[in-house]
């Protein structure tokens, strides 16, 4: 059951992903979807809109038996959110399926909406008396960041979702990390005894995780304008990065005890106090992007003219915890940087001695374990080797590994997995509102500083690295970041 | 001046390098070179035999110039090894280059024979007053191994050659290992952060070091026969390599400090007791190399039909240190085996709790850096990593580093360097003979043992890695070797 059905989301990511699961064997039999939204549409002009979507966005090739099949459990409701009437039609609609397509009273509802409708479709789905399974069946709800604006609103949202559907039945997705990325660190952190021991304060000099982007605001503008990258990109993805990079081995994957880690480690996390000391921000400027030339922020459409919205936000986070003491994380976004990529790169203090001679081994880099979250997902090793001939110089040399070059097997597109997870009812890694509230515990007082402080706000020119603040934040505490 | 020029040696590798360093630039103004031998050859007809192996072997393109200069400084001085008039004449050729060519009293003597002559050869040097250098002028003496072939001969060996030069003017060639790789050695090991905190028995299970070759003795049996792969190789080369590999960090490059490391730690390994249990030998069978059929050990050329060297060796070694205490280092060599390959593998305990199900994680392998000496030098670490999917599943994968792929200088030739340092008198890295006398502590007692031994010498058919009785030394232990 899905609301928005007439949205990005839905057409580009969610009903591709249910078509290609069809495809793969991997749906329920009877599984049916039911788009709701006020277009004045009956279940054969949904089934073309699907139809349209699958055919256009689907990764696996379409096959008329797959869609067919799956076309004859395709259902439209039309209506709005505040629609009394459309949410029990919905309600009669979910019945018949189950007693035609053999249900058994599982309903998953996505909401695909702005969140500002999310305490009024959950109102709505509780009166109707769709949040409250029968028997042994179940109801799940999936909602999408942003999981509020700030502390207060969180708290009220997670207080609006969770007064209708129990904790472990919402799933809050944060398609970006799917939950490869989130496997993958802790395999590599866990089930490999080389990482482990030198990943702490003892070795460990600093961590910088990034996400970059080499796009602007794009038609998002009705979303991004007032939001900004901090609260788009640190309060959800990076946050959860730091936490899986930073946070101690669970006692095993099961939810509450991988979920329990991460909220530990979230609330280790020193509120920053320095704003000023510990932040920066900036707004991307007219500029290049490869041979594209490409306007400003407040040029883009959408956006007004004095807006004073981030587009790139730095972060310095402390970690008040015995393996942390003394590393700062940074966290850095932004959009219109200068390539696409998120990572984790975890860098090393200098050997503490060197028995060579001062001049050939001066300049050399730190070493790094550098974890690539996207687009080549990976892990890269920087070290120090011998450069060949008579002389004993040093230089700085990667080694790599590329889990599309390792594995035959190709990841899972997010949105599928994340469905199917949803389906199965494995909620282990969908954040909790815990963590939620927990990362806005640490956005909170930078969001608030950054409003009162009018000066702050740089610009940076589109195809760079960010603003120069950015940078000194570097400077002043003697690193410097990576150029990923 | 170079004893032993009609050998293999000189004529593939000694003339050649010269030739390369002198096209490079790299040798000392007026550098001449005499050669010496039964031969009745005149200077005329040596630089005949010179031009021909330079043509042949050298790495370098062949110029008229550069040979017809370097050609100007060849002299000849025929005369066996106990031919007194003939070192007479030697000193006299000497004296006349320091004369005509400007070299200053500064010789280099390099003993490119069989072992037995070098007591014949020092003596003849001293008696002709060419051992001791005049004012600021240097004599040295470059002697290639065997170093005995016991602990007494190396003594008895090292007595005769340091009665004669001073110990710093006396250099052991290992051209096998060479100097870059003793230094990338070092370099990975000492210029980073990565690699030291795991390099000890926390986390290190054992280490095996490996130099395999897929050919077998060649026209060498006259040497060969009655030395075996033990002697050949684990006592200079595999017992250098694990000192490198073993070795606390020595406070400088400084020839004595690495020196006095490489000792302390070679003084540090157990003396093997219990022979049966810790070491394996075989000699190779008739099998098929490649796609080529070849003859066993006791069917090759000059190879008495019931000897009984070993063309295979392996051993358990342990080191009673704090860093390396019950972690044993697996040594092995042999000929006719399934690879040519060296390395020294660093292979990690598992991990000590894996968080996820037992299933998928079971065959889990180690943890293993990987440092390849030949013939593709660089660097591999062994991980698990998850495999893509819906699955929590761990498979092993490799990253990989290259000296060839990273770097656009390319590694001198083995002998290039090594003569060079011989001319520019740096020593650090050719062992001292306190070095080859402890070395030959650990191994004389093996080779007691086996000699008394009639029954342990197994046959391992040609082309595969080894005899069973290598295999069981390893599941004794509950350990595998590795397949390089």
């Amino acid at each position: 059951m899905l609301f928005g059905v007439t949205g990005d989301l839905a057409r580009k990511k969610l009903m591709p992903a249910i078509y290609d699961l069809s495809n793969r064997g991997m749906l329920p039999p009877g599984f049916s979807l039911v788009g709701f939204a006020r277009r004045d549409w009956d279940d054969q002009e949904f089934g073309k809109i699907v139809h349209d979507a699958v055919k256009q966005h689907a990764r696996t090739p379409f096959k008329e038996e797959v869609w067919r099949a799956l076309c004859e459990g395709l259902r439209f409701v039309q209506g709005s959110f505040d629609d009394e009437a459309a949410f029990d039609e919905l309600a009669r609609t979910l019945a018949a399926l189950d007693e035609e397509r053999g249900t058994g009273g599982n309903h998953g509802f996505y909401l695909s909406i702005p969140p500002g409708s999310f305490a009024t479709v959950c109102q709505q789905l509780e009166r109707a008396g769709l949040s409250t399974p029968h028997k042994d069946a179940w109801r799940r709800v999936v909602i999408e960041k942003p999981f509020g604006h700030d502390l207060a609103s969180a708290r009220e949202l997670n207080a609006i979702v969770e007064g209708v559907f129990p904790a472990d039945s919402i799933f809050r997705i944060d398609h970006y990390l799917g939950k490869e990325t989130v496997q993958n660190l802790l395999a590599l952190r866990f089930a490999n005894q080389l990482f482990e021991p030198v990943w702490n304060s003892h070795y460990v000099d600093h961590v910088q995780i990034t996400m970059a982007e080499d796009i602007g605001i794009g038609g998002r503008a009705g979303y991004y304008d007032g939001i900004g990258a901090a609260r788009d990109v640190i309060q959800n993805h990076l946050l959860q990065l730091l936490a899986l990079t930073a946070m101690e081995e669970p006692a095993s994957f099961a939810a509450d005890q991988l979920r329990a880690e991460k909220e530990k480690v979230l609330s280790a996390v020193r509120v920053p106090t320095d704003i000023a000391g510990s932040t920066a921000r900036g707004q991307y400027a007219a500029g290049w992007q490869g041979s594209e030339q490409v306007v400003g922020y407040l040029q883009e459409e959408g956006v007004a003219a004095d807006s004073r919205t981030e587009t790139y936000a730095a972060i310095r986070l402390d970690i008040d915890t015995r393996r942390w003491a003394g590393v700062p994380f940074y966290l850095r976004t932004g959009k219109r940087l200068g390539k696409r990529v998120t990572e984790i790169a975890v860098v090393f203090k200098a050997a503490p001695h060197l028995p060579f001679e001062d001049t050939a081994t001066e300049e050399l880099g730190r070493n790094a374990i550098v974890i690539r979250v996207q687009p080549d997902e990976g892990v890269t090793m920087r070290f120090g080797a011998k450069v060949p001939g008579a002389q004993m110089e040093v230089r700085d040399v990667t080694m790599d590994f590329g889990y599309g070059r390792a594995f035959t097997e190709s990841s899972p597109e997010a949105y599928e997995r994340l469905i199917l997870d949803v389906l199965l009812g494995e909620p282990p890694l969908f954040p909790r509102h815990e963590e939620v509230e927990l990362s806005w515990r640490i956005l909170d007082p930078i969001e608030k500083a950054w409003a009162k402080d009018k000066a702050s706000l740089d610009q940076y020119e589109a195809g760079t690295w960010g603003p120069a603040s950015a940078d000194q934040l570097m400077t002043r505490d003697g690193r410097v970041w990576r150029m990923p």
